[in-house]
């Protein structure tokens, strides 16, 4: 039984109130608690703002950058002991403990390289200088300043491990300073990255902060200079981006929350091909990967009507072979979802979707025994119209097959009428079929990926969220952007025109402007 | 006596409801009316996403790029008779309804020569391609693709054409058609542009809608693929940016609000040196070209304690050499403010100054005679720490000089006191000071005009927006930003990373990625 503290002001801090209980979600066991109240949160924003910020901005970028390789590297070192606390606590395989872990030491090695070729100093380039006057004496150069505030993160219950270290790794390499809030159910694995990374020392003090409870007072207090980043769902998203405080005082808010992503197969795809084995090997994994908990996930699969018993067969088949029990045991491939409130989520949105689609495998039964588990839950929409089919994300180890009459278009308003998704995925190789489908949904996705005979082994998929490019969507899913390069420090920094002699322009930032 | 129409759904519409007056500021002469009401908001927005989208789409940027130049050459063919209505209904003086109109129609020349040499097609590039596996087959690649939505654009009252220009001409060269609704007291002129834009035929039919009087119920319909950008009060903006329909819908919202610019003039300026000339040449112009109704104008004038006699001296003589009057006759060089309420709002914001500064030139008295004039209005603060210097933005002729120890952390800490503005100029040839300035104060504005020896004569002053760098500020000066070229593209399109075998997303992006 371990009771979470909060790391705030410089000490490790027990909290107040009603402990609520952590649970191992395969036996339902408590394993830990958390107390939610006793944190000054002014005092908090204030040590992160006049001790974290100025240590941080006091180093460059690729001073900062090697903060972030080393924070990595502590990771790695400490991994077998926090695979085994995901496994424990947040109800994962060891697979999905490692995509997970991997993915957070991965994207902070990702900045730490990416910082190391970023100036000496604490100002970037945007883009090239203009000539603004008739002669080239009067110049322009845009550049991003790292603002002098306090990132708060929100973090999901899905990734403690990833979800904490991608929104890290930006933060901090953009000199601002980070308090991440950790998603309750799943926090032991966050805490313990929390004691790891404040034991060792190596960011400033008062650069990371951590909270595993309630921190919704804390917004009430931030700043223009402050910014505010949650992965969660799109009712909570709202909530945020419409609370009058932050509205009041142009906080930046960066939100990543829900949606209904979708699987396109092309007309074209024959079944045993590479691209059809690609299709079905993703959808296994995408649907059984952390659960499907995964915001990523694909929750509604278009297939060409002709093919639709062929590959509901197919599925059926590939997602009964997957073992789902306690995720410590080895031969175990899924385990169970994060929460008995998951759990009955999970269960109500398939008796919701059970209403306009048939259940061809699994379903809202319990499952016997103890455990927040949920058999793997294939459906076959009725209707492809149903709006509910379109609207309602079960975040669980659940999709819906969604016959289309192989036509592009008809494929593209599907997609669309998730109103904004993460990511859709298409495996087709008819060119002309993938290039309208990218054209018509890309203004409705963060990202789209393309499946095809020659990716066949060669891509991880769509599932995987990589730091090189960018996370996020429009409308239903939050229209946040996080990650993707460069693009990820972008909500921490200040974008500046500076005008004036181009010398003195080039002085002024440091930049190199060519003027004499 | 003229009434203004809607340009909606294809047809001119006169309005329903009680008709609000329009005035020639200048003589308090009724000119005109608008009745605000009976525009079907609904069949308007759809008559935009019909009609007008698919058909700007159906062409590429280079083709969008045609019409911004035809819309360019269209408004100066014309420029005599807008100069005269700005003249007339917007109290503008010659130069003022010049620096408004060839505004408009510079930008829109600018968009129209930036969008020439964009590709000839639908998707932008954003950033290079990048590998995301181990081998170079699994590739990346960002583009940017329209946004099938609306762009809905709330125009202020101090710059008609200009603020009407510079935001279609960005929403059409993506590719985004826009509902235009001008700011009601001036919108005589925005109606006559309106006129010209329709009668030319040179926009495809629904891309380009007029609305002089309110549009408040518009934005409950609006949905995820739209964009509101709002030129206006910060208070509007809040209101915009916090409205519950908005937040879930997650609508693209772009504010560019007030904002408390500041001047810096360094300790090392001599007085009668070029800097010095430039500086007081400067703030003349800011403080009373269109009235000091400039959302980019200085408010706050900050003079090393030593200069502060000087620079009061040498200015109290330069805006007194300023002719005041109806901005139709030739020799007057500043015209009234825009409407009755702006002189209220003026005077009492004068007399609000007056309370913590000293009135060392004009005031709050009323002027003899007819018309809505005020007096260039000059304050010395009697403590530069007083709240109301740093957060009442008097919309005129009005500016405060703030005396500074000549310490740039003090001028640091006073400029970034405003709580975020769109542009701060500064005035120095001391090469340290300027380099700690910029670096203190970029992540509090949008822009920092730097003023030196050598820019003297060469450079249009702080106060002009120039198309090719960005306007708009964090916090106060509402948080969005416009313009900066492509940048300015930004708010109606969406970006998407494709991923995928690296061949297959250069044929589906139609983009080169070298794959073979």
């Amino acid at each position: 039984m371990i009771a979470l503290q909060s790391y705030v002001s410089g000490r490790w801090t027990a909290g107040s109130g009603d402990p609520v209980p952590l649970y191992e979600p395969a036996t339902e066991a408590v394993i830990g608690e958390v107390r939610p109240g006793g944190v000054d949160f002014a005092a908090t924003l204030a040590y992160a703002r006049e001790v974290g910020g100025p240590a941080l901005r006091a180093l460059t970028f690729p001073q900062r950058a090697e903060l972030l390789k080393g924070l990595a590297a502590m990771l790695h070192e400490h991994r077998d002991e926090l695979l085994e606390i995901a496994g424990r606590n947040g109800g994962n395989t060891r697979g999905d403990a490692k995509f997970d872990l991997d993915g957070a030491s991965g994207t902070l090695a990702f900045y730490a390289k990416l910082g190391e070729g970023l100036p000496a100093g604490n100002l970037l380039a945007d883009g090239d200088g203009v000539q603004l006057g008739r002669t080239a004496r009067f110049w322009g150069q845009h550049v991003l300043a790292p603002r002098p505030g306090v990132a708060v993160h929100i973090n999901a219950f899905n990734f403690p491990a990833w979800g904490m270290g991608e929104k890290m790794a930006c933060a901090l390499l953009a000199g601002v300073p980070v308090i991440e809030k950790a998603g309750t159910p799943s926090a032991m694995l966050a805490f313990r990255i929390a004691q790891l990374v404040v034991e060792s020392r190596i960011l400033p003090e008062g650069a990371f902060q951590f909270v595993p409870g309630s921190i919704s007072g804390m917004l009430d207090l931030l700043g223009p200079m402050d910014a505010v980043a949650l992965t969660g769902s799109a009712r909570t998203g709202a909530l945020i981006r419409g609370n009058s405080h932050l509205v009041a005082r142009n906080v930046r808010v960066n939100i990543e929350a829900d949606s209904i992503n979708s699987a396109v197969l092309g007309p074209d795809v024959e079944s045993g091909s590479d691209t059809w084995e690609q299709f079905l090997g993703n959808l296994t994994v995408d649907m059984t990967q952390k659960a499907g908990q995964k915001c990523t996930a694909v929750r509604r699969i278009l297939v060409p009507q002709a093919l639709v018993a062929e590959v509901q067969e197919a599925l059926v088949e590939r997602l009964k072979a997957v073992k789902v029990g306690n995720p410590l045991d080895n031969d175990v491939r899924m385990g169970p979802v994060a929460s008995s409130s998951q759990l009955r989520d999970v269960r109500a949105g398939i008796r919701q979707l059970a209403e306009v689609a048939e259940v061809v495998l699994g379903g809202a039964e319990p499952m016997p025994g103890k455990g927040y588990f949920v058999s793997p839950t294939l459906l076959r929409a009725r209707d492809a119209s149903a709006p509910r089919i379109h609207d309602l994300e079960v975040f669980g180890p659940c999709a819906t097959i969604v016959g289309y009459d192989g036509a592009v278009q008809t494929a593209i308003d599907l997609c669309n009428r998730g109103g904004g998704s993460l990511v859709a995925s298409a495996y087709s190789d008819d060119r002309a079929f993938v290039e309208r489908l990218v054209a018509g949904i890309s203004p409705w996705h963060g990202r789209i990926w393309l499946g095809s005979e020659k990716t066949h082994g060669q891509a991880l998929g769509p599932g995987a969220v990589l730091p090189a490019t960018v996370h996020g969507g429009p409308g239903r899913a939050g229209g946040g952007e996080e990650l993707g390069g460069l693009r990820g420090l972008h909500p921490y920094l200040q974008r500046t025109a500076v005008q004036g002699d181009r010398a003195v322009v080039g002085r002024a930032t440091g930049l190199e402007t060519g003027g004499a």
